[in-house]
């Protein structure tokens, strides 16, 4: 993970690497139901063979804890 | 659509709204589902209430006919 800086707001960003467009797509929902069940959302950024996870807090425009505790559950979702 | 230019690359993006989550990551399935059928991938970008679709041909690095055939059916899908 990085830690990028968007208009100012600090995020967390991985991205994360696919064979085919699909497998990206499955992990896009993988993490998109996490996500919802969480009640956080990343922005997801789906291409063929990639898909680009980023974490950070609306309210506060920055990084909270729990962006780092979902990045952490993003990876596992990716190891499977 | 609006074109843009992304690293010399032409390419066609519009943003489409949503209510919530739930419905931005359906139409980011709908989509990609297009896509695969067609063996055409934009990127898709998913955030909460909004996808932003990008099309254009990595092949010749800008904008074919099938780029406008792919954002067309994309405003069907949205449609409905």
């Amino acid at each position: 993970w990085r830690i990028q800086q968007q208009e100012g707001v600090k995020q967390l960003a991985r991205n994360f690497k696919f064979k085919n467009f699909i497998e990206a797509l499955a992990f896009t929902n993988t993490v998109a139901n996490l996500a919802e069940e969480e009640g956080h959302h990343p922005k997801l950024v789906l291409e063929w063979g990639s898909v680009e996870v980023v974490w950070w807090t609306h309210k506060i425009k920055g990084l909270h804890k729990n962006d780092f505790v979902m990045a952490a559950k993003t990876d596992k979702l990716y190891e499977g």
